[in-house]
């Protein structure tokens, strides 16, 4: 209508040498949609959908690296070298766990479009729990939805006054959120659930239940200042912690798993002995699976060690 | 393309409850343009074309009053309240004094979605005298730009670490930016001039010179993480202190310049000699224009004042 053009032709005549570019971008990246903040020089939200089938797969983060997003301009882009020695680990968003059905999917979360600094303590322990429990939420839910981003909350000086503070890193002053927070939608047949949590950026111990960090959505969007999923009908849904207790892995479960991990992962006897005897110093309890993995492992180098590789491979 | 369609359908999947919204949102309001950004609820940057022409004319900002824009989400957008009491003044970043031509245009600077916690003295004072600087460019430039906006600058600590810390006002924590930022561009025929300035959000003394807060336009633009004039051919541009010296208004000139403003919208003879007092008091130079105005106005309420306009009005 009228209104319009004469809009577009106001606003052409404003931005005359162009329309102001960056701000926001987003990305569509293979298994995980995301919004980047060029200001932040980190993603505003990382959007997932996981189900128990993408799950599944074989691509290994061991051939994934960390490097800048290639779409977003090098200006606006955070750099390996901002992270390195500044205390901070690069925290995925979108994890790399949650794409082992393509190398290339995993690979794209490594893009520093989907990380951000992280506290190294909470990156492995509290929010490696948290992705874990999202992961499992599939196995009793058909389709999970996480939406996972930073925040940068306030807090109330002696004189009355609020303010946020944060760090920045590297030349590039990538900034370091105060906080991490998660949306989370599972749906199964009819039933909805939605759980919000807004987790600090550092290290919390096993004392602390998924339940303590709770919020509502709105809370979320209103600091993070983005309203997500304006069509989920909110009254509908459940809420998760009601329903499935958020109940995340205890320590000696995430030993297990994490160790379970390494020793899959061992090549040659003498690493697989190494990580069997840190299990034992670390009092983790022993579980079937360690010691299956041990076991058949133990077998198949100790066959290698008396048959090497370049003597079977003779003809 | 088939990756295009492919995209399209992740991309559905994934956002599966409607695209995240909000973020920052673009409006195009009469006189000016501006980008709001939802999580600071202030604007990122606000867009300008000033021409001689477009600053003539009547609006008056005694009939224009600060409020909400009407379409920012409630949940995102700032209000007065947040102002009220906060210390902060409420920071035009398009400039009432722009909009003279079109009341509606100068109403729409009062938009909430146009203003930013600006410490008053700067507000009043430096900032002030940019933004007449801006408007004195159209003397001798034909058409002239300008894009304003806030920076969230980091200072280095005693520990070498660089932090970010702002303030946040009211309810709705409004973010307090620690500077202020103006990109110009200033165009006469074949000649183009741009310049790029960074002021702290706090007072600013007459003995500082614009100059000193002078720096690279990439500058602003790594900092507020956006790109603007891309179609600009920056190496074409001269210097615009090195053209016209960024020379702003004296102490002198902005109290007459002030004090022009409010002898002329005195209504009685009454109000008429207590600005004039004001003026001596604060040993303001008088100059021809003071003098003139004083002179007539003072004619013109002695002869309302002996001839009452109820009398004259009877027939
Ligand atoms: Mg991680
Ligand atoms: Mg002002």
């Amino acid at each position: 209508e009228v209104q319009a053009a004469a809009e577009k032709l106001k606003e052409a005549e404003i931005l005359a040498y162009g329309k102001p570019e960056g701000g926001r971008i987003k990305r569509i990246l293979g298994n995980h949609v995301l919004e980047y903040d060029c200001s932040h020089k980190i993603p505003v939200w990382v959007a997932q959908h996981l189900t128990a089938s993408s799950l599944k797969g074989e691509a290994d983060r061991r051939f994934s690296e960390f490097r800048s997003d290639p779409q977003i301009p090098p200006m606006f882009s955070a750099q390996n070298a901002d992270y390195r020695g500044s205390g901070w680990s690069r925290g995925h968003m979108a994890p790399a766990g949650d794409n082992k059905l393509s190398q290339d999917a995993m690979n794209n979360t490594f893009y520093l479009s989907n990380i951000l600094p992280q506290d190294i303590q909470n990156n492995g322990g509290f929010w490696n729990r948290m992705e874990i429990y999202c992961r499992d939420l599939t196995k009793s839910f058909d389709d999970v939805w996480v939406t996972s981003g930073p925040l940068f909350l306030p807090t109330k000086g002696e004189d009355g006054k609020k303010s946020v503070t944060y760090q920045v890193i590297g030349e590039n002053e990538v900034s370091v959120p105060s906080h991490l927070y998660k949306v989370i939608i599972a749906k199964k047949n009819d039933q909805l659930v939605t759980g919000s949590f807004v987790v600090p950026n550092k290290p919390i111990g096993y004392s602390h239940h998924l339940k303590e960090f709770q919020v509502p959505m709105e809370y979320v969007e209103k600091k993070a200042g983005v309203r997500f999923h304006s069509s989920l009908e909110r009254s509908q849904a459940e809420n998760l912690c009601e329903v499935t207790g958020c109940n995340m892995m205890t320590k000696a479960e995430l030993d297990q798993y994490i160790f379970l991990r390494r020793l899959r992962r061992a090549n040659n006897l003498k690493k697989l002995e190494k990580i069997w005897k840190e299990i034992q110093e670390k009092e983790v309890p022993i579980n079937a699976a360690l010691t299956e993995v041990y076991q058949k492992y133990s077998v198949e180098f100790a066959k290698a060690q008396t048959c090497p590789v370049d003597q079977k491979q003779e003809p």
